[in-house]
């Protein structure tokens, strides 16, 4: 699942490259859109978020236009991996790729659940 | 009141300056100080605000202190005015100024209701 | 001119609002798109912001979707003043608006400097 | 080496948790004071970030008071390991942990080159 990144000049940092930081809040903004638009699932995420890594490609410098790319991993019992690449739509080149581990969580008995057997599917088919 | 300012290096722009959106943020990190420390409240607000202002005096680069002063202007029944100078500790000169009005709010009833009483007091002695 | 704002999860607060210094980035990003697009202008601008104001009407949430206008006010020798409102798409209700002002400025020079006369014509037509 | 967070309230998101992100800029910050202090280097880093991983232990909530620990790992030839925890201040927990890899950058040849020998020791001393 491919969409573009609406980037702020907030992003970018005395070097004219967008901050390190900000990749996790693109990984988060792809994640939000898997989540509404593939899974149908309301605003507030029903998961919690067990680790996050980023590994930087090639900086990422004002005026480029940037696409992220979000695809499913390993789904385990209980947590399952998203795997996110952020391009430069104008020359193709990769940006920066990482990944994040959700946790399926009840927030009510605070501790992590079993995936529902219904979001599996719908789960691996993003890609 | 005066306290120090802790900058990001995300609060720095492509120019080396701080970014304007920024100074909001510094003027709320001198509220909320001002809320727990000088009037004892709790973390979260229980007002909410209805405009802010800022005039950009000099821009604050990579590497120097800021320190930032908040006074309590006008106090009105149901709103007050807080007054921000933001200031290079290295050469005190200003960097920002600006101000926010507060309203007064009963989140239950959701409306603007009168400051209390026994706030008003305090709330004139931040300066 | 009006344009969709794609908003962040980082940009709502633990009320689920978006938190008042945000509004500075939309403007930002309201000034950014109208300073390429209808000035032609390239990424980095050639002015400096001299004063921001924001008045907040109604609180944006999580879920809604907003948009924002930028029209030109007063345009003076060597600075201009930029109008905003910040729609919610959903129901039209204004969540904020408010202004900057901008400075013509000669960053050679380190001076504020007349607005080029060929620019007072496209800069009066945004709105 | 420890030092204190200054969180902001925007920082935290609508569950009132530290968002994911931050954790990131929390890292830089505890890089650049590092850099600056135990190293003595200038404001602006000659190093490049190639990677970032971080483990979410526990929510950070409104109100509790954090602090950071760096101290580096695995010194190789052209790059070093930076070790970091987020701790709460308040009850000892750990709330984050995580690493980033630096590289040694020649910004006018543009590529990676070793660390200078005499950085080797400072470097390693961080603790």
């Amino acid at each position: 699942m491919h969409l573009p990144l609406h980037t702020r000049y907030t992003d970018y940092d005395t070097k004219g490259h967008v901050n390190n930081a900000l990749y996790l809040t693109y990984f988060e903004i792809a994640r939000a859109h898997a989540w509404r638009e593939s899974l149908g699932m309301p605003d507030e995420p029903t998961f919690i978020l067990a680790e996050a890594a980023v590994r930087y490609r090639s900086p990422a410098m004002v005026g480029e236009t940037l696409e992220i790319e979000i695809r499913t991993g390993e789904i385990r019992t209980k947590a399952w991996v998203w795997e996110y690449v952020v391009r430069c739509a104008d020359d193709g080149r990769t940006i920066a790729d990482g990944m994040t581990v959700q946790v399926w969580f009840d927030y009510e008995a605070r501790k992590p659940v079993p995936i529902p057997e219904a979001l599996r599917g719908p789960l691996a088919s993003i890609r």
